[in-house]
């Protein structure tokens, strides 16, 4: 990629950027060595995580939220994470149908992330994603992910504000957040609020939060009823997400999720390196031959393992 | 664990063999270890994968067929793995349930996998626990995955036999087959054929299947009709997976899946030294002030992730 593309990009150029992201999917050497480039020029956009079960309406709500926030001023990119896409390869419909509402907006950005490869690769992909968008000059930057899993708590880890979208009538989604979603989410969605239940799944929710044993720099989070579908309650879920922005800020929570981001991403890339350097260096014939012996059970696969390892780390020695 | 837990594993106990496993899945440097003795011991299970979108009846179709296994005189392990695990803290009620089932059939062995940490961790704790009901003496081991996605993959790279699981109203399911599934599985079951559209989604199938461009070598995988609830189809389906089982061991393709098996489980193993490595070896002062560097943009990831490999390969030269 081109110093011009790179130009391009952080003059919010959609097409440039596009080449790029594509580039990081697919996990491509020179794309991500632009997006060493790019890193200077980030660290500016604001992040949000919107995710929960399926059929909860998450698409739907981060297009409303898209148009409240171009309606307040702000840039928005999207990176829409689908968790089905190793076998079907990707959510490119879904990218499809949304870019028509939005299109001959050039405040908008929309991406879908396909989960190819390993989620470990899908993370890197995903972050990769939103620094471009951030470089591009977005604003806010919506992860979008579909599905309960890992994912969630990764893009938990990602983002500055969380989002959980339930619906009244999943009495399993509660279920599933005593254990452990209660404790990530910054803000909660009851969305579909003109179904029954939707004033006590509030209140169930609120009553479950209140156990929780708060820190003192710590907030309540708050649970929005949202109608998605007809724009209600979008309003005020934008105003909590920025009141959570302002909270993090005054608090210093802010440094604190972009620090536990670079972590996050160091451990990534140091793994991504000595994966690189296995790839590099392992000899074909030894590991057949190892595969050969596990097969027949003459070693096992930490031997193994130690095998190759050990070979690397001579290698390295002799190398230097 | 004793040599003589590894011996009452190999004789089949239960509470040993239980007590293994909860250590993998902990992720436990001793349990690994005991895994490793075991395995000399282990290649002579057949391992059946059962996948599928939520709701298709996976659980109750793999009930069934823990009944049709035991009526031929094999001895069954079932290792279910719960994606929604990360957040709840596992799909412990699922497997009691179960358990009353065939709790006093000492053929059977069920274990739930939660798959918490990254899905790597999940896929290394997942072979293990095949591993160990191997070791046990079960003939033939089930691994059942809930919801669609990587899991999925990775699941027929583990299987002998890839058993995909839909239901007749699931159009989308076959949308989603067509990208990827197609390629992947060796049968296909329609569960729940009592309900409408049972024969036409065999039909549509059947003739996906024929567009395929099938190797010499290669079967046409048949599409069973069941409905696990009372029992119906699953002789069918036991005896086309038995007979998958005779393909495979008469054309080699057994073999053939023991040397990938063994070939993931060897990079598994590599990528687990290696980052059990980084952890032990990586300075946490010098990670921490990367990260402030990160942070502030002063320096980028892979530039940082350079910074500490190289160090790692200086620490590795001198150590030697």
């Amino acid at each position: 990629m081109t110093a011009d593309a790179v130009k391009r990009i952080l003059a919010g150029d959609v097409r440039s950027a596009a080449r790029l992201m594509r580039g990081i999917e697919n996990g491509d050497r020179v794309a991500f060595e632009t997006l060493e480039t790019l890193y200077p020029q980030t660290g500016k956009a604001y992040i949000i995580g919107v995710t929960g079960s399926p059929g909860g309406g998450k698409s739907t709500l981060v297009d409303v939220l898209i148009g409240a926030f171009r309606r307040r001023g702000m840039t928005v990119g999207v990176a829409a994470i689908d968790p089905t896409s190793p076998l079907t390869g990707g959510a490119i419909l879904g990218d499809r149908v949304r870019m028509q509402q939005h299109c001959t907006d050039q405040g908008v950005f929309i991406r879908s992330v396909a989960t190819r490869g390993w989620l470990g690769g899908l993370a890197r992909a995903a972050i990769g994603i939103v620094h471009v968008m951030d470089a591009m000059g977005k604003d806010i930057v919506l992860v979008e992910t579909v599905g309960i899993g890992q994912q969630e708590v990764d893009v938990t880890r990602l983002a500055d504000t969380s989002v959980f979208v339930l619906t009244p009538g999943s009495g399993d989604a509660i279920q599933m957040m005593k254990a452990g979603i209660l404790e990530v989410a910054d803000i909660f969605v009851i969305n579909k609020a003109d179904q029954e239940g939707a004033s006590r799944a509030k209140v169930d929710l609120k009553s479950m939060l209140s156990m929780k044993n708060n820190l003192p720099d710590e907030r309540q989070p708050p649970v929005v009823l949202t109608e998605a579908i007809n724009g209600r309650g979008i309003e005020e879920l934008t105003d909590e997400i920025l009141k959570h922005r302002k909270f993090l800020v005054s608090q210093g929570g802010w440094q604190k999720r972009e620090r536990q981001r670079a972590s996050h991403e160091l451990t990534e890339a140091i793994e991504s390196s000595l994966k690189d350097y296995i790839k590099l260096s392992v000899n074909q014939t030894t590991k057949d031959k190892l595969v050969e012996d596990l097969v027949q059970r003459r070693i096992s696969p930490q031997a193994a393992a130690s095998a190759i390892v050990s070979q690397l780390l001579r290698q390295c020695d002799t190398s230097v």
